[in-house]
């Protein structure tokens, strides 16, 4: 599938409703239980999805159209959100989410970027060059695992629940 | 974490608006692309879900309370629905679920189970004698690594896209 600036809108504009209706209201044993040691319980994801939103994504778009291959990416802190979230609720989490998306699409389109604009390069600390497009996929892409990540992490609250049935679900096992 | 039946209702209750708000509108690039032959889209899935909302949820439920393990449960078909979605767009479908999903939770609560139901017996074909909270627990599984699998489903179009990110998503190689 092509990106294209479209369809990438399509699913970043739809994900604070997606997490809303899944986490809205849940038990907390449903919203802060993780995979282990290490692990993201669902709140910390919405705790992290805001981060990224603040720091990152919106970060390294304009990197890129302003600095080009002239600087590298700041490291996303993958752990920011333990601090961040503290004392706040899983609601208010989810509705900062929706509201810090929604600015940071306006900004998004204001930009009005043409193609020429999505083939810019910007340096990554990791993996050297990579396109505005490659970027913009990937914010889209990060928002569809993470939603994945959530509820494949509620599953395996149930996992023992299900008895024998846990072996015929491999995600359970991811 | 233990089964408890207000734990249940609370996913099961709202499987069709994370539905819903995942999928409504999106281009068919989205909902009709798999991960390949014998794969399902998301499309498929949610023909999927509304199958065994009509024959295998319920109908296990009824045989465990109705006669124990003195009979077998039928299988599970996994394909029915790439003949029983057959004309009906993605809307329609998630409509569908919505109504068959409220009416089966309808029915599920008329039944006022006890803990002594939810220790009762069914049989099934694979592996033997499973309790009613086993089947009601993988009934709550399905539904999340079913959300899941479409979340993985819809990122993988856009793997290509992401170039040299591709290797940071494990679910991407799912």
């Amino acid at each position: 599938m092509e990106f294209t600036l479209d369809k990438s809108y399509e699913i970043l504009e739809r994900t604070p409703a997606v997490l809303q209706s899944l986490l809205t209201g849940v038990s907390d044993e449903w919203s802060m239980s993780n995979e282990g040691p290490d692990t993201f319980s669902p709140y910390d994801v919405v705790g992290h999805l805001i981060h990224g939103e603040k720091t990152d994504w919106p970060g390294r778009i304009a990197m890129i159209l302003e600095d080009g291959v002239s600087k590298t990416f700041v490291p996303y802190d993958r752990f920011a959100m333990f601090e961040e979230s503290k004392g706040k609720t899983l609601n208010q989490l989810l509705a900062e989410f929706e509201a810090v998306r929604k600015e940071k699409l306006q900004w998004l389109k204001s930009l009005k970027l043409t193609e020429e604009d999505l083939n810019k390069k910007g340096l990554h600390p990791s993996f050297g060059e990579v396109t505005l497009r490659q970027l913009l996929s990937t914010w889209v892409v990060h928002d569809l695992t993470h939603i994945a990540q959530i509820t494949r992490v509620m599953a395996k609250q149930y996992k023992e629940a299900t008895g024998p049935w846990a072996e015929f679900f491999r995600i359970l096992n991811f």
